[in-house]
């Protein structure tokens, strides 16, 4: 089922959230809203005039009002990091204009989708101040984490993205938890894996970990990849694929961070945990709390 | 790169194999051969009528030496199975026919997909007499025992096929290995997921291995899924994909059976063997060994 | 918005339909329906193992009540043509089966696609036993004409398919009446085309006309290429696409025949038909006329 | 045939172009140059941290001499157009840093796209700096103009942009010509579908002319539409597809602007120009005309 998307916030990520959903032929209609009227407006104009080259979809800037009819809302206002900060440097910003669209989206029947960095912070800040259930306030969290990791392990192994499997849970930041010790290529544990040395792996997660920060030192931002990430997520809900992704939601302790979930129509719902070696679960808790002492230095 | 296809055989399986290649996009050439060349101009009529809807390739019959300029040939000759007879009752008949299609393409530049039953037998003829090296010579094998596994975890466990992790080696057919102890859903071992019970195992697996007498029983044949699957394959060796793919082929000690390989323009690539338990390798020999004998029953 | 499909007849036509309906990801629930019970289960079944390789859809045999609850209904059921006979022939045979499935779906609220031939009479007679709508009974009508027409001349010209614009109207057979004089390749009329000569069209509708006898009389059926129109054709319902496209309804003088129609959710709703040169205009109410007879002729 | 790419100039027109064309899949390579190196890298970054969500393709920054190598290099390097500027008024600064593009491809065996604007202008430039064939000297020209009337047409009618046919010929910008006399919807033209006023086709002209602005005005440039655009065309040419579309080429008297040509893996062909009314071809005339002026205006 095709859906109404909307996404709050057109600046680089937004309208690549945009471009990937109409490509993904997940949208019947397209909202897009922007505090900069104009230019939500330019970019739907600038997206219909393609109209010819992807699925049947309306697109059109609304009012903020109208993104409460809509079946998922992308959040991607906000400001974007500099080559400067750590992603948590955004965060007091981010999160006032972050809780004002959670406020605005109280009672809402659908699912936010959270893209606007710190993630996850933000994940909770709208959960909260939208009140809605966790499983509908999804962050994008990890899944952009594990899409980089996956495809630098693909490169360095020389087989296939989609034959790697690997995740990385917690925070979407420089706290990130790579599961290495689940890691598998085909059916094949990744440390079992001929020329693979537990040693290459602190580099190549700070490779993941560094990502961001790398490509915004060259271009000033990242859009491309957060935003096909963003239209893969759309899709698992509109279809609802029941797709196991790791996404950020508040979890059962309160704090907002990335697990696997079970992600379909309903939005995210919690499921058993992946087996984790000892370093793995401690580098779990302390991203929690780092993640949560983010979330309670808001309130000093 | 979209290449030249030939196809060997249009009876249901060869014909189901067409039609998903072409909607694929995968080939530019599609040549149609059978030993009722009627038939196979037929098919080719039919399926260009519809040129209209799938991705630009010219379809056409062509006489047997054509095939020689084809960069992948798929073997789909030979007769059906039927409901009373086991996948090993119809050796001879079509050992005899996949003999002569290999020898027909002794010297071969491309690859060569086997895809009749029973088809790790007929994989080891076709290598043999065809004298290409073995990773030439690839058998479609347990690629389709493992669609119906994960598709069967999916529908039990309530989540993405896509999510769910798990191979079948050995033979396609009665000896086939499901790798229970490896499989997993997201990031979680199977056996550790809520609910599932060890005892589901063995029945699950018949309802695998009967999946194909099922069918047959039903309608006459088995081609959707073949085809389907044969066409997946084609896709990861003309896109030089590297995908790790559970495929039959003649492994180190001479018997063709279906092992994870690495496949790509070069054919399958032998890859470190999946961790197994005891039961899992001593079912894995057995099949071996079962498949070694029906091979040398041959030449009695 | 992804649909439920329901197909009644699984025979080669049907399962074609069903597989290139799946593939195009058009349906979100894909009902079969024979009155071999055990056929529809098994195409239900060998499509299902498949499930790894298409969106996510549910396939299963069902009663022919449960088709009440589906958004459209293929009627595909009937026999098939044989080499020696013209569609005329199989009248009374399949009016009889159509006309009960026609009384079954009284008071439907979706959309019924005839398949079956020949089409135009049973279009018109399950209109009539259904009592639905004329917009609401379509048949595939010259869709596929127009898609075998369009594919010649696109071989003859040395063009893409895409560029040649060019519609068969009237019955779906020997009477059918391309409209030459409206035919186009680009911009540019195709009787203006270098190259082109008038004395080829009567030889290339000659070869449209005949292209199921032809492949009939190699294979024994067809049903590739009309698998593909009927899916485009469930596409264009799903997705409400407002595509003009020549099928098969009811006409304001009571007779079922193909005119460009624009075709959406609601059906296929008539449109101002096109230019058509004196000839054409004869040959298309000599065409009426013809169907008119076959029909009345059911009553005798 | 997936291909190698090259885009030169990773603004936001060149990086809308990457990012189309790798969701398209045709690309098997995709190199990235602009003069800020630091720029193409982070963008081939961005890009790559998406591979999973997209055809298999590497894609990476190069250095302007691998372009050589390409299959098909895309020029879309220049400054962008501003709200108060007309197209013409870029023309010096972009057509001295094309024609120093053009010579370094001096020789080049592929096919060179022009997209940055003035583009007819600057392809005419790049074909005399380049040296190469008209028809391997290719700018996107009216093709883009053509998807918005034809986007225009099927919202103002009701109907599918695909059952609109109606092309833009000419200058792309303010001198373009829409050929209403042979515009055609399905099979009707357009001058005789119902309701249609020839007086609404001034304003409709209008409003296709004036898009970019509006764009511009808006959001400061404009990228989506012609980055999906282009992919389009590097897909004709890719697939070898003989699509009749317009695109801007040096026509026989020297002159470069828009006209239906024969697009495949050799480039542009020419062919016979569509029917237009006098009002239409004096357009042209005088389209041409004011686009010789222009370049000639680069020697002064």
């Amino acid at each position: 089922m095709k859906a109404r998307i909307g996404i709050i916030g057109t600046g680089w990520v937004g309208t690549s959230v945009a471009f990937s959903t109409l490509l993904a032929g997940h949208a019947r209609e397209l909202w897009l809203h922007d505090q900069r009227g104009a230019v939500a407006e330019g970019e739907a104009m600038d997206l219909s005039d393609g109209a010819a080259f992807y699925p049947r979809c309306n697109v059109r800037a609304v009012p903020l009002a109208q993104m409460r009819e809509a079946d998922i809302v992308v959040l991607a206002a906000g400001r974007n990091g500099r080559p400067d900060e750590s992603r948590l440097d955004l965060l007091r910003d981010n999160a006032r204009i972050a809780a004002g669209f959670g406020q605005a989206l109280a009672g809402f029947g659908g699912v936010i989708l959270v893209v606007t960095n710190p993630v996850d912070v933000l994940t909770r800040v709208v959960r909260a101040a939208s009140g809605l259930p966790p499983e509908r306030v999804i962050g994008t969290g990890t899944l952009l984490d594990t899409a980089r990791l996956r495809e630098r392990l693909a490169v360095r192994l020389g087989v296939a993205t989609d034959s790697v499997h690997a995740q990385v849970v917690g925070e979407h930041g420089d706290s990130s938890v790579p599961l290495w010790s689940g890691a598998r290529v085909g059916g094949v544990a990744l440390r079992d894996w001929p020329g693979w040395r537990v040693d290459e792996e602190a580099a190549l997660a700070l490779t993941v970990r560094r990502a961001a920060y790398e490509v915004i030192q060259r271009k000033g931002a990242t859009n491309h990849a957060i935003g096909l990430v963003t239209a893969e997520l759309i899709g698992a809900i509109v279809n609802d694929e029941h797709r196991l992704l790791p996404v950020s939601r508040v979890q059962d302790d309160g704090v907002a961070l990335s697990l696997p979930a079970l992600v379909g129509a309903g939005g995210a719902l919690p499921v058993t945990a992946p087996a984790m070696d000892r370093a793995e679960r401690e580098a779990l808790v302390a991203s929690s709390d780092l993640l949560d002492r983010a979330f309670t230095s808001l309130a000093g």
